[in-house]
């Protein structure tokens, strides 16, 4: 006699949105579709609008091209960029669920070291419902963790923990390197998981990687701005890591938690390195200033809100990085008007769901 | 045809010794010998100084009892515990090495994965060997290991990282729980193998255990004074935990830098949660006041040697600690006196080997 199977709804289905940019048709989704066909898709189409982008049959999904951004954020739209990965947080402005997954359109199910597939959403999804430790180290990793707890010597006032923001995933095979270090690496792949999730201690900022991220848009939404790059900028591939410096002071600040380490993904083939170097070169040597300069950030008290801290950084940004590049006050004048699309979209005053209604849903 | 075998000697045979405190036959040393052997031992014996340790032949050891350490240090013989695993940094002090293992009489070869035994010594080695990147976060964890590199986003100024001086290793089987953790989850067990090796971010303390823990002497020696416990003090069990505090704020004013992970060893055994809460009650307290204390520590630009950090932090812990507990007060004079013990026996003036030459040489 067996027991019937009472049906287990996925975790959070109503309250996540999977954000894909992409400039090519997604069959990619096929691998992913056992945990993510539950899910609500959101796709920015980047690069030329009028290219028609295939997605399998049987994913709900809404899609924005360059037309629709323009259209549904007007002049504002200038805050989103062109021709780079980075208009992904353009999702990010226009979901309405609480829990955000962004994954890079070339990154495929990974296995554990057993064989099994690694569902990456679900384990996003446990990291960002359980709390972060920022404010003191557990040297056995993620005390929340089945088999795991605090160790001796961990202050029992800490050990509630605070809320996690953001949960930073990893990858296997092609890591996540920048242009010279492919150029010298050409082969190295990463071929070891580790088993351990950890927070990021506070005061310590990280390279944050958008490929396979998962966030708490409530919490920490609107500082997961991807800044100003490809097309027309002066830099790319510095989207995630300008959105990952912000957001971890920001939580430092507020005393939210940032997670890294598992899920991995499979990260299937390396962009060309020598595109790449040409993108990334002046971000080589202008972050040798940002990150002194982010590990050197103090909000003031009245910077309550993400919003706040977030306006409050662009004019540090302004004071303190426009003197490494002309750049920087442009970047700094997109953060403020990031905030305002964010907030006309997003405050419960305005008619938010109707900017929805233009995308193209399915 | 076979290449006949060239001997590789063992990494560091002379520059280390191993430290070990104990109060029983070292029977455990056994299951060692293949690591362990081409090494010197320092055995700290503690309690009853008449009572015979047999140690497994064909070890090099030197053993120091109680009166061993009343006629070397003389007067200052009370900084050094009794009663108490904290007498090991006894055997820190006679060294005349640049590097210490040192691990407790309940540990024994773990395992990895693959079945093969973890040969922890020289893993920690490799940690000590190998530079550590205190000042940004690697989210691909030690990026000197084989396979593995600094991810996009990294700081290349940053790369070059700075000398290690600490390697703290974990333990599967028995973790290292305090007496409450122990009380409520008898059963719970670490069978989880991270195979991973991460720099402590600098502003960020920890706890260290002193059961598998290896560290550059001449970098960070004299602050790896394991205090004032067992025989005669209010606390016990806070020992590794104190050392761990002190040179970690050390070490981030120092610029050096402070590993965690591998190697495992396997604890056979957890120790009595009942008379460990009995030992452990007050710390578990003071812990509330002592972590903050530590967090907000800061030197001045005079102290730019370990022994100057340490004595101005005993002149901190006098002035900040002593209203949570008159034992710090007492504490900070014996931080005091084990710096003096320590350059006594360290001064390359003085006649320090003439004290190693009454021990008990094997």
């Amino acid at each position: 006699m067996t027991t019937p199977v009472t049906p287990v709804a996925p975790p959070l289905k109503d309250e996540l949105d999977i954000v894909i940019p992409t400039i090519r048709n997604l069959d990619f989704l096929e691998m992913w579709r056992p945990f993510f066909q539950p899910y609500h898709l959101i796709i920015v189409q980047d690069g030329d609008p009028t290219k028609i982008i295939k997605v399998p049959d049987g994913f709900d999904y809404e899609l924005y091209n360059r037309n629709d951004i323009n259209r549904i954020l007007g002049p504002k739209a200038s805050c989103i960029s062109f021709k780079d990965s980075a208009c992904r947080c353009f999702g990010f402005m226009v979901s309405k669920k609480k829990y955000i997954f962004t994954i890079d359109d070339d990154c495929f199910v990974a296995k554990d070291p057993t064989g099994k597939d690694i569902n990456a959403l679900q384990q996003h999804i446990h990291n960002l419902l359980t709390p972060s430790t920022p404010f003191f180290f557990n040297t056995l990793y993620d005390p929340y963790r089945e088999g795991a707890d605090f160790v001796r010597g961990y202050p029992f006032s800490m050990r509630e923990g605070v809320p996690t923001a953001i949960s930073h995933g990893l990858w296997l095979n092609i890591p996540d390197y920048d242009a010279p270090t492919q150029l010298v690496k050409p082969r190295e792949r990463n071929t070891r998981y580790v088993d351990a999730v950890l927070t990021i201690p506070k005061g310590t900022i990280f390279p944050m990687c958008g490929m396979n991220l998962g966030f708490d848009r409530e919490l920490i939404g609107p500082a997961m701005y991807f800044g100003l790059m490809g097309d027309g900028q002066p830099i790319g591939r510095y989207d995630d890591m300008w959105a990952g410096w912000c957001a971890k002071v920001i939580c430092d600040h507020l005393s939210l938690g940032v997670k890294t380490g598992l899920p991995y993904i499979w990260h299937s083939k390396a962009s060309n390195p020598f595109v790449n170097l040409k993108k990334e070169y002046k971000g080589i040597y202008w972050q040798e200033d940002i990150i002194p300069f982010f590990q050197s950030v103090t909000f003031s008290k009245e910077s309550t809100t993400v919003q706040k801290c977030y306006i409050e950084l662009s004019l540090m940004v302004k004071e303190k990085l426009s003197k490494v590049d002309p750049y920087f006050q442009k970047l700094a004048d997109s953060m403020v008007t990031w905030i305002e699309a964010w907030e006309e979209l997003n405050s419960p005053a305005k008619s938010a769901p109707a900017a929805n209604a233009d995308a193209k849903k399915k």
